[in-house]
């Protein structure tokens, strides 16, 4: 394919700089506390709570079946605020980029950006671009931090966790892992396999409009197990997981017997883990299940008495420990 | 040197990255709210508004006389909040770091981090940590978000220079750019510069206090004429430059004229550029020659009537036009 490249003069703080940041970042993202070209933006503070979070994205392949390093730059970031309780309002972008790029790449993933923004319901105010020499750097990583505003009255975390507590997920788990996998294309034959990867910001409102919830988490790196093994370790209590209960596409399956893989461990990039008092169980699962972001919801498990560890009721009336993952060797899954 | 390196297991999700995080992010930056390890961290809001901004940091080499990657990631982001007229409060730190980098250079880093949050009075309360092959980047990459409140009263732009505006920077001009040059060992010989990196906030506070301040920025990439060029485009004033007040350190001066570089578009990263009414100048002067860091602090230029273009008044009685810079091919110099 024909195409300009990006040249280390784009990331120089020059006139090509310049007008790479105008005539793409600018018109794309089209905000005006960005378009002031300064280095801070400066935001109307309102009143409660603010949340920040960052998140760096070094995704391989970054194009994949469901999104890209863009979309998942955006929706990782607005995530992690609206899991914290808080509603995104604003992002930063800071691109590394390598020399040699195909700048009809990087408009690609800027327009991702963008819509996937708009989705989620977030201004674009502030960002940085910085090029490297060739294999300085492996084509783009992206890094978004987010601000966000606490409404008065919430307060999640695994501290409020109690035995008797309901775990329910959103939608099958492991999408965007096996997605990427799957993309990366050294399994011979694709599986069709679909990221999850999407802004949560409305599921969220409307699950904690509707229902006290104690915990909420996105099950990102290490998936649906690293989330209830940090669960059980910071309240001190255990967790129970009903193997069968967890939503397993076919095909994420399929995939992990393959690899040998655990889909307890792969990573989702658009479902959220809720730890809710038994008692509203069931209309959390049904506002989960009412709204397009969560039809495949399920009640997956409880919290137990001590000690703290995670005990997963298998499929053949069994039962073992799912451990913290120790380190699996997925590397640039997001 | 012998020691353990960084494997991808630590930027998995799984228990290797939480002792990484817990042993070396958690205990160096010893913030409560980081230690919650939550991926937002949630901060108390106050009145006013508030400013976001975000840095990524690719420097080469990573350690530098008067400084390291770490010490510029956090300098560069607070720096960028200060000179918009914010207090800064808290920083996000996001890593991308290659696999097999030494960790005793990791925790160097990060020290070198914390040392200069206390120097600036800021805190670490979220951030990121992404492991990617060996040659997907090069050693270690760091993106810096930071908040920070704006006072009330405080207006500060390019859109409020008026001709007569004097012109002040802090020190010295392109201690940065050529230490880091210098450090690169390509030229043979040392010649002992150092890097000017530092944080501005308490500067910027007395500066803030003292005189009514039109505009401020920090001349890191493009150096000072990128400043001057970008506010005289944005005011539609042009700006003039008298080249010998503008002060430039032998070592430095030596340094360009072997390289052929102009100091003037050389980064620095711990001096501001300021834009002050006529009558505020010489107090202006004195506060910042008064404090630590503006002890070299100079009258350098003024606002002048259109067009909108930069002219530098040569050390030999001539002028010519001090360009935008183009596109200068120092990459990885922040």
């Amino acid at each position: 394919m024909s195409g300009a490249c990006l040249t280390l003069a784009h990331g120089s703080g020059g006139l090509a700089m310049e007008r790479l940041i105008r005539d793409l970042f600018l018109k794309t993202f089209a905000d005006p506390e960005l378009a002031r070209l300064e280095d801070a933006a400066r935001l109307e503070s309102g009143t409660g709570r603010i949340a920040l979070t960052t998140d760096a994205f070094v995704v391989d392949p970054p194009f994949f079946p469901g999104g890209d390093i863009g979309r998942l730059a955006v929706c990782g970031t607005v995530n992690d605020l609206a899991v914290a309780g808080a509603v995104p309002e604003c992002l930063s972008t800071a691109f590394i980029l390598e020399e040699g790029l195909a700048l009809a790449e990087l408009r690609r993933i800027v327009e991702s950006i963008k819509r996937a923004a708009d989705e989620a319901g977030v201004r674009i105010v502030t960002g940085d671009t910085k090029v490297v020499p060739r294999r300085a750097a492996d084509g783009v990583f992206i890094t978004t931090s987010g601000v966000g505003r606490i409404p008065a009255g919430i307060a999640l975390g695994a501290e409020r966790l109690r035995p008797g507590d309901r775990i329910l997920v959103s939608g099958p788990v492991g999408d965007h892992g096996a997605a990427v996998l799957d993309a990366r294309g050294e399994l011979g034959l694709s599986h069709g396999i679909v990221s999850d990867c999407r802004p949560l910001t409305d599921l969220v409102r409307s699950l904690l409009a509707a229902v006290p919830v104690h915990a909420l988490r996105d099950p990102t790196r290490g998936g649906l197990a690293a989330v209830v093994n940090e669960w059980s370790r910071a309240c001190g209590f255990g967790i129970a997981v009903e193997e069968t209960a967890v939503p397993v596409r076919e095909a994420v399956r399929g995939l992990c017997e393959l690899l040998g893989f655990d889909p307890l461990y792969l990573a989702c990039e658009g479902r959220l883990v809720a730890a809710v008092p038994a008692e509203a169980a069931a209309t959390a699962l049904e506002v989960l299940r009412g709204h397009a972001d969560g039809r495949e919801a399920a009640l997956v498990g409880e919290v137990v008495e001590p000690p703290a560890q995670v005990v997963l009721h298998t499929a053949f009336g069994g039962q073992r420990l799912l451990d913290q993952p120790e380190g699996d060797l997925l590397p640039r899954i997001c």
